[in-house]
């Protein structure tokens, strides 16, 4: 298990966020560091994805984690156990993370020595989609038993994703979810997002995921 | 099937929401309507338990209902089929409502002749839990397949609420959920909390919600 600190952030003083966003993308860009912004609802499984994901990509490339939360560091030593590096964020009572927040968390964690970076944003599919991270790519987790009409209902956090992971499928024949009508609803308000059904419980999905993942973060540093 | 309207809120322009709540809490108190605050994630079932509670109450008090969402009506349709009178607020991508947006909500409803009044908030279990509404009670939807931790992680939410409806207890069984674990955990935070837990889709513990809110109801008129 891999020891963690717990970073106290700080409400950013930055009027215009996309411009400081931009600015970290380009800086990470010229590191050849990537980072992703996984958001998703309270629940929705995103620390055990991230569990899983990792344990089939730490050997292969560096990867630092920041656990976002209001005041818990409960996803942090899950994450920890895997052996990366990664820092717990605490925001105080915000529910999401901006750009200089994340620039906060990342000098906390320290990334120059790093290939991926994984900000796993506050539990919430309102506030972090309003707000750029500076992040490389954008991914989200939908849970099955949370239902197929939440495209309708948070638009903007599935049309600012690049990926989408539906998750807990091993559940599905209990919840009255239909998951051709959700990719429909989703496709509809996003047509170039990718959509992978998978279990992070039983693993079904998540190589396809981690081979996703592996594909942009190689794009990333070669473009 | 009732009729409804869809309102788009206007940002509230006051700083002090506590003393907008307080004022609020009062003039609905004068004219004896009760008013409920439903907080959830997304996807707890809010909207199923809401329906399951007003068919148990309808025929005995006069209901209104206001949907708060960002931007879809799905909720406020479904509502409407159980005949109680229905709004649909629409809040602009704004994370959760205050006291003077509630207010703005309670007008477009329309409310003078209303016993009970619920408002179901944004599905988020951060921004909701900050903003007194005015509301008589605060109540909370945790569903199984969110996981027990949820009251370690949002804290706040499980302070402020009344009472605690533990969701989708018909699926426990494929989910790591210990209800006692999650009880204890709880009443930590919040020891005079009424934890429920019930089933929304097989009705299972909704009678001992929908007597909980009948008798606070009765309590609020007779105070």
């Amino acid at each position: 298990m891999s020891e963690f600190r717990i970073l106290e952030i700080k409400e950013s003083i930055f009027g215009n966020n996309n411009k400081q966003a931009d600015l970290l993308r380009k800086e990470l860009k010229g590191k050849g560091i990537f980072l992703l912004n996984l958001m998703a609802s309270p629940g929705a499984g995103k620390t055990t994805t991230l569990t899983q994901t990792l344990n089939r990509l730490k050997d292969e490339m560096k990867i630092g984690v920041m656990e976002a939360d209001i005041d818990s560091d409960v996803d942090a030593v899950t994450i920890a156990k895997t052996g990366v590096k990664v820092i717990q964020l605490h925001t105080g009572g915000m529910c999401h993370l901006d750009a200089d927040m994340t620039r906060q968390g990342m000098e906390g964690l320290g990334v120059d020595d790093l290939d991926l970076v994984v900000l796993e944003n506050v539990g919430n599919l309102v506030c972090p989609a309003e707000f750029d991270t500076g992040s490389s790519k954008n991914a989200m987790i939908l849970s099955v038993p949370e239902g197929d009409d939440k495209p309708l209902k948070y638009p903007l956090m599935f049309t600012i994703c690049d990926v989408l992971l539906i998750n807990k499928i091993d559940v599905m024949s209990v919840f009255d979810f239909d998951l051709e009508v959700c990719k429909e609803r989703v496709l509809k308000l996003n047509p170039n997002i990718k959509i992978i059904p998978i279990s992070a419980r039983t693993g079904e999905g998540v190589d396809e995921f981690a081979q996703w993942l592996r594909d942009e973060v190689k794009k990333w540093k070669e473009q």
